[in-house]
């Protein structure tokens, strides 16, 4: 049976830690004592997020490899850092597991958030460990942004046009495969873009970054909760109105699926549903002034960005479908909401 | 019923946190965006650390009030910071909750969080809510030191002197005392100095800035799993082992159970057992080379400073007790370990 020194042992052998090395000059202390201590670069701010995920809630056991918790438990705030454009650098893990997931379920936690803090450059500074039931993490994030700037979900102005990046829907899209198929659909669908986006999700961090240093983006905001939800919430924040033109939609596609004519993921209203307000796509966001469009490009590192819409001065937010216009009403995720 | 939205600006409301006022030259953004920005003041570092507060772990809601919960989550990660010198400066709250408690029960878990934060002057800059069975608070706190230096675990000597603040063992017995009478001990013993220590301890946050400017202290840390465990991790982390003198340790007494005759608390195996291996105390642990010995003084701000015994260079911790000597076993507590 694992003691809390064995976990948090085994955690800092696995993710990159910097245990028992030498800190470099801006992390005098890392893991081991009481609490880490971070210096900052002259000219650069720390950005701080927390994001909770929770078995049963975030994720389920019965489908979602503990690899994939992991990655994505890291994944998903990091993405708040890029949404504000900051470069990632730390995380602290708070972490509550049941005894029998303290085996070999962790080990394959912690590779899968070994390879996330690898892919974002991130280093594991502290954290804390207990028992509970089921599984619970909160995993801190701390970036760093040149005092210049951050980008921010308050400075939308109507007239501004609305961006997103990527394909929208494709992690519901992945989520509705594996209810709908099991544990198996991993090996079954291992190519399908759809189960990647939900399982190993990709925070915007290079666009994020650019965006805030070339001081193209009036606002901005990461995808966590589905576009619709989210929308609303930096559309609160600027104190703005939007219209988004579902024509203009970038819909997930997903040519393993399609190439095995796994249809359903298809239909249009679930594809238009989805990219309305399907969750955790992790993509950004944000809204540019007319005077900087043409500075935007089509594609950044290979990756999309789609011109949706636009911010208005009037408060609602409107869907225009085929002519006709209607309220979009926010139905991306709330975890206290009844739909 | 709640809403996320809901639920986050009923603790925007109740906890200090700024939100929608101007915010202060080191904070460019606190709630309501991604991610909070926090600005080092010239010559300082931020110290950050995240601890865990659950239902059915770390708190009961059978017998622990909500305010009280509020209180010692935010007080139990603010420990952290005094063990390391740093003045307590903003934290960040991962809180899942069932539906039953997002009504009056969060109210409640909020004030008392509210009047942590007003005490240690700390400010909320961020969190995420979601929904759970039951109720998990994860608190990360920054505080900022001067980069002369802050307190670590590792800088003990063999030959310092170990010394701890306080008096040891008083937060188990308030557990003991509600865990034994209920509910109902909250007000039949509202005096009681046990259950003040157990439901809102009070960091030690003068002393640790104190003992970090003046270099007083060679190593040092808060007890929170109980003196057996936390010396044992002071020791190896300054790879040295230590000798307590039992009849040297400050055991706490309560005037109210006295006087009251509630006598059990005051069996003297009951008390050397609480006093060594009881949690939560949150006092602090520390060693302090022969040389300082002289500055030390016997009270800081009304709270006693007791020299306890000494390093050794051997890596055993020794407990002599009535002029016998056996080796001490760490007994504090630990969320993985069969006791």
């Amino acid at each position: 049976m694992s003691s809390e020194a064995d976990i948090i042992a085994r955690l800092a052998r696995e993710v990159p830690s910097r245990i028992g090395a030498r800190h470099p000059a801006d992390v005098p202390r890392g893991i081991g004592d009481d609490a880490a201590v971070v210096r900052a670069r002259p000219g650069r701010d720390w950005v701080v997020s927390t994001d909770a995920f929770i078995e049963g809630r975030h994720f389920l056991s019965r489908i979602h490899p503990a690899d994939a918790v992991g990655f994505k438990a890291l994944a998903r705030a990091t993405s708040d850092l890029a949404a504000m454009g900051a470069r990632p650098r730390y995380f602290l893990l708070t972490l509550a597991l049941p005894v029998r997931k303290a085996g070999a379920w962790l080990d394959e936690f912690a590779r899968g958030m070994s390879r996330a803090a690898r892919r974002f450059r991130m280093h594991l500074i502290g954290g804390d460990v207990s028992r509970d039931e089921h599984m619970h993490a909160a995993v801190t994030v701390i970036g760093e942004a040149p005092r210049t700037g951050v980008l921010t979900r308050s400075g939308g102005n109507p007239g501004d046009a609305v961006f997103v990046t990527g394909r929208l829907g494709a992690a519901q899209a992945g989520l509705d495969l594996l209810q709908r198929e099991g544990a198996r659909a991993l090996t079954r669908h291992a190519g399908s873009y759809f189960l990647v986006r939900h399982l190993r999700p990709e925070p915007r961090l290079a666009l994020g970054t650019w965006l805030a240093a070339n001081r193209l983006a009036s606002a901005a905001m990461d995808i966590s909760d589905g576009l619709s939800t989210d929308l609303a919430r930096l559309c609160a924040a600027s104190r703005a109105g939007a219209v988004i033109h579902a024509a203009s939609l970038p819909f997930a596609l997903d040519d393993h699926l399609r190439a095995r004519r796994s249809e359903s993921p298809y239909q249009s209203a679930a594809r238009l549903r989805r990219a309305l307000h399907g969750g955790e796509d992790y993509e950004l966001l944000f809204t540019v002034p007319r005077r900087n469009l043409s500075r935007v490009p089509a594609r950044f590192r290979g990756v999309p960005i789609t011109r949706i819409g636009e911010l208005t001065a009037r408060g609602t937010i409107l869907l225009v479908t085929d002519g006709r216009t209607r309220k979009l009403r926010a139905l991306g995720w709330d975890h206290f909401a009844r739909h």
